[in-house]
């Protein structure tokens, strides 16, 4: 049924042995999440809700035998899922790092999944423990595609891992009942919670199970064509999980065919899930139908609903998109699970087409969304990403009950805490990618490259903080380097020797003077450019340095988005900057940042010393305090918990004050002050604090 | 059991025959809304929500007839209440314009209530048609003292306009059965919405009968002292109406007892009912501790808790407050009859403690969020009522699904518009109070006044537009004029003679020069001055001007409002204005309006001509271009539909623009311009378009 070869495939896992930032991270995930998340699986981590999930894997299979379970089943009926996620990290970690102790112990994972399938290829803990005969009868609730879909995950990943392919099997006997069951069969419907779709494309290029595929394109096909479905299901079977509304099929992206979607509406992870699947399958088969719908919801999410920080899902209700440009700070929800889901859809897309804007998301999601859902220690973790922070009513006022000051250890929806592991153990595969002739660096990570079209390279850099970048090519071919947004001015160097830009447009950093006289001879070697790319033919033994702008920046919003106007957030490279009490005297709110535009309010003594230039010529112009790179001494007097290599800002700001009163018609006194802020990632370390990433303009 | 005597009391409402903007709003009125409002009651208004509270009083008199109805209860539990406050608001207007008609119309309403009445008192349609065996079995949810509370403001008020005491017996009876039921035979319990102690503490003084005194101390007393008692309840019946959960004690203010309660929570109406009973039964018996609650409540209101128009209640989510300086514009609930109940809690306040702050709010509240809660033609409503609307989000997102961007006509649950109508019908009330020798002007409102210390005067005024209010003494006394918090300058003169402040200190209005000059000599008659009330002595026939600040001023709000910093609202007097996309391109969010600190980026022809004073010293400096009060042929431009008379304010500020992107590192570009505002109360009377209160600043 595939008719159609995508522009690109991600890199394998293998590929990328991962050094510098990521390979910390990496490093963290394996040596702690891993570990720490298995304790929770097993219910033996302190003071965490109770995951059971291990433990209803074994009483599934003890009741397939027939023998009693003491405790039956426990947690939410999609619990199987934790164990899928948690297993897929796993298989991702051992392929980073061999370790037998952790192999052991997925092997035993396993065959307690085996032992919970059911004869019939039927995997789902949750009705073999608690009602057989409801399998299938709530497929608007009861989530067996979607747990099916992340073990599927799971399969192929360890798979990948190890070699070993027995949990592939029980997965490939999963789909084969799911096919009868929905094709041979003929029963209605479509998932509730999109999963399988994704899963089963991977499945399908796993096994090459061509049943594996029909499904995958049978599932996002029917979806919404009936958009009564849920209804009909509701009443035939008269029970619920959580009494949801059958009529509310925007939840479940499923009020129109997804060909005629053009809105990101719904439970935001369900529907970049579902995106996910719909662009996997629109590469495979040269879908222009399906490929038009991804755009246009692309372009929904990420041009009229998407935070600066590539959170996604405004509200709480739902979990959902709501409407464009309603992006509130402090109630949104911006689950982490939906950032990761938006750079699975990224990745997907970067198959369809080659643009750099699908990367510059897949990085805005990952530096500030994804990474701030974990603690710096791993050992907590964020399932809500507010964009501020205000204790006393985050946390306790009935509209931010969801948005809390500090990280728990675990919840009792535990989605988010082992998606964060597998994403970041993956990490490889988003940042490279590979045709038959191309190596194609669309994230900036430090590490050895190994593709399977034979190219191989050593990238050296300090991204996110520093911003050169630098491959050291053992087997070359063809370059492509995705230029971020963020740095319109960059500059290319082989073996020294500065690149110029075939088609003649300046791409260069004017680090100084007249960037003409910066510009090399037409005898220089030479880059194309397209869509974001930077494309270059590289020989073994070159060394390519790219160097991006990491001057600071401002980002305004636009004017349509109601609670952004008069601010500003300031960022730098890929990374959205916060401002916390911790280093603000403990008010952030009071603090209003200059962007360059005012100068009367001055600093006195003004710290900085880099000369300000930002990322865009209008933002360069008359302004003399920049927003500065602390230095290791002026950091001395921050409160510790920050990671040390993390670049700090300092910005001119004017500290307000007004009489203590509710409302006055004096107006606010105005002090000028240095406002300090940090990565928006690592927020919240610190203790409970206020937290502000659109700040008011002085 | 009354101890104490009331500071003052409030005016009858026969008391103040109005004229001017009062004048008007009173005749819309009983021209406009009883009549409409009956007709909906009557289920006779085309396009509206189904009322059918007049046929539920019809089949309750039927039922106990032992006669079948054809189509029983149709509403809310309380939807008695909605004829109660349309009576209510009936004979006050009755009291203004005698109308043989409706009091005919009412006579009617009223034969039907008592032949709804049960044999042993008891009186309510929902409970006497569904099911007798359930009453007083859900006092959390069933509203039967609720309604029964309103009936009595009922029979109170039409007692008073027409001496007919038919409705005042009904209901001093079903008092009576209350009375048997709690007191007598002993049962818990205490109002899930608290009402009927205001109410029996009305009925007390209209009748003397001791029992109703007695019996809203003992609601009041009881209330919260076993926090328990809904849960108790809730298992012991067996039923519920809504399911609302007894244990959230905190949404009925029964958590504590009210002696011990510090901070407004829960439903917004609720809680100000509750306050103004309490506040009500602590001037009549001085209780020192309940003075104490309600003066902290207050202060947790209006210094934390209060929308600058004098809404309250943040969140949708239980109708409710939330925490501290937790104030969103957009998402605001602000119902328009909590605002109504913050002017009975602050009416009551002023007759334990003769202090401004008390009318401020009360005026802060009726001439923004009250009359805003009525569309100018007097034919829509407003429930809720947002400081910011924007379409496309307000009314659509899942967060903002309550804040409606223009006004329906009426609602399934129908408290507002009733209550409108009542309020206004009975302002002077408000407006005016009196004790044995003084006359107190608690609000400016123009008409003829008689109290019953036997003071006479009129009052000419163009307030809330225009700022000097004239008192023709007919028969004199002591006068009490309240100086409002916005114009902290201001000048009284007798017969044309300016007056000294007693004890010193300047109150004069500084015209022009210096108001050391302005000061009279020591000869010159005096006033003294005490806590933001000017009192003087006035003979018959003296003529005594007030005039106040008219300058047009910017309110900040404290910084601790996360959703406030680096805004500002432009009021004039009492009324705070806002800027819809009617006056403004289609676009406020764009704006950024001038408050005079920045001159840098200043319109090159500014229309505005007055000369800007701030009404606070801190506003008054290095401002050239001031908002403006637009002339009728400026006037001409706008989109018809606001009062002839209402001012019109323009001022300086700024357009941004940024490329049309969600995002942008672009600064936005500015260009000067004149932004227009209208008061707050006439918002939304000319179709759907943006509307901001607090804008951002230049």
């Amino acid at each position: 049924m595939q008719k159609n070869k995508p522009l690109l495939s991600p890199a394998k896992i293998s590929a990328y042995e991962a050094g510098g930032f990521i390979g910390d991270y990496q490093r963290l995930i394996k040596d702690t999440v891993i570990p720490y998340q298995y304790s929770v699986l097993c219910d033996k981590a302190a003071d965490t809700e109770k995951s059971h999930v291990i433990q209803n894997f074994k009483n599934a299979g003890a009741t397939l035998r027939g023998e009693d379970t003491e405790d039956g089943f426990f947690g939410m009926v999609f619990q199987d899922s934790d164990a899928a996620k948690w297993l897929e990290a796993a298989a991702y970690s051992l392929l980073l790092f061999p370790d037998k102790e952790l192999e052991n112990t997925a092997d035993g994972l396993i065959d307690l999944i085996e032992k919970a399938q059911d004869a019939d290829g039927y995997l789902n803990t949750y009705y073999t423990i608690e009602n057989r005969e409801k399998r299938w009868t709530n497929l608007q609730e009861g989530h067996e595609l979607y747990c099916s879909g992340h073990m599927m995950e799971a399969a192929c990943a360890y798979y990948e891992a190890t070699g070993k392919d027995r949990l592939l099997r029980v997965m490939e006997k999963n789909a084969e009942h799911i096919y009868r069951h929905f094709i041979v069969e003929g029963h209605e419907g479509f998932p509730g919670h999109p999963e399988v779709e994704l899963a089963l494309l991977k499945l399908y290029r796993a096994t090459g199970n061509e049943h594996c595929l029909a499904l995958a394109e049978h599932f996002i096909n029917v979806r919404g064509v009936d958009s009564h479905f849920y209804e009909k299901e509701s009443k035939a079977r008269g029970w619920n999980i959580w009494n949801s509304d059958p009529c509310n099929t925007r939840y479940t992206q499923s009020h129109l065919p997804v060909r005629s979607q053009s809105d990101a509406v719904g439970h935001a992870v369900r529907a970049v899930y579902l995106y996910t699947g719909m662009a996997d399958l629109a590469s495979m088969t040269g879908d222009k139908e399906l490929l038009a719908a991804c755009k246009r919801l692309w372009e929904s999410i990420t041009q009229r609903r998407m935070y600066i920080t590539g959170g996604i899902g405004t509200t709480v209700i739902g979990e959902a998109f709501t409407t464009d440009y309603d992006l509130p700070c402090d109630t949104a929800y911006a689950e982490t699970c939906a950032s990761i889901g938006l750079m699975f859809f990224a990745s997907k897309m970067l198959e369809n087409e080659i643009d750099s804007k699908y990367a510059d998301v897949m990085e805005r999601a990952f530096y500030n969304t994804v990474l701030a859902g974990m603690q710096l220690d791993g050992k907590r973790f964020f399932y809500v990403n507010p964009l501020e922070v205000v204790p006393g009513i985050s946390g306790v006022s009935l509209t931010h009950l969801h948005d809390l000051p500090t990280r728990p250890k675990w919840y009792a929806c535990a989605c988010c805490p082992p998606n964060v592991a597998r994403l970041i153990s993956s990490f490889g595969k988003y940042a490279y990618g590979e045709n038959e002739d191309t190596a194609f660096c669309h994230l900036f990570a430090e590490g050895r490259v190994r593709l399977e079209n034979g190219m191989r390279f050593t990238c050296k850099t300090g991204y996110p903080f520093d911003f050169t970048v630098t491959y050291q090519i053992e087997k070359g071919g063809k370059l492509a380097l995705r230029i971020p947004a963020f740095s319109p001015c960059f500059e290319i160097r082989i073996n020294g020797e500065k690149m110029n830009r075939a088609d003649g447009c300046s791409g260069e950093i004017a680090q100084s003077g007249n960037s003409r006289d910066m510009a090399g001879s037409e005898k220089s070697p030479s880059f194309s450019f397209e869509k974001g790319y930077a494309r270059l033919d590289v020989k073994d033994g070159d060394t390519v340095t790219l160097t991006l702008d990491g001057t600071p920046y401002f980002v305004y919003a636009s004017p349509k988005v109601p609670r952004l106007t008069g601010k500003a957030a300031l960022c730098r490279g890929p990374l959205v900057y916060c401002f916390e009490g911790a280093d603000n005297e403990g008010d952030v709110l009071s603090l209003a940042i200059s962007d360059g535009s005012a100068n009367e309010n001055s600093c006195e003594n003004p710290i900085g010393n880099a000369a300000f230039r930002g990322s865009s010529n209008e933002n360069t112009a008359a302004d003399g305090r920049a927003p500065h790179i602390l230095t290791a001494g002026e950091r001395a007097g921050l409160k510790e918990g920050l990671p040390e290599n993390a670049a700090v800002l300092s910005v001119d700001a004017l500290r307000k004050t007004v009489p203590d009163s509710l409302y006055t018609n004096t107006r606010p006194g105005i002090t000028p002050c240095r406002a300090i802020a940090v990565p928006y990632y690592t927020w919240g370390n610190r203790g409970e604090n206020q937290m502000r990433v659109w700040m008011d303009l002085s």
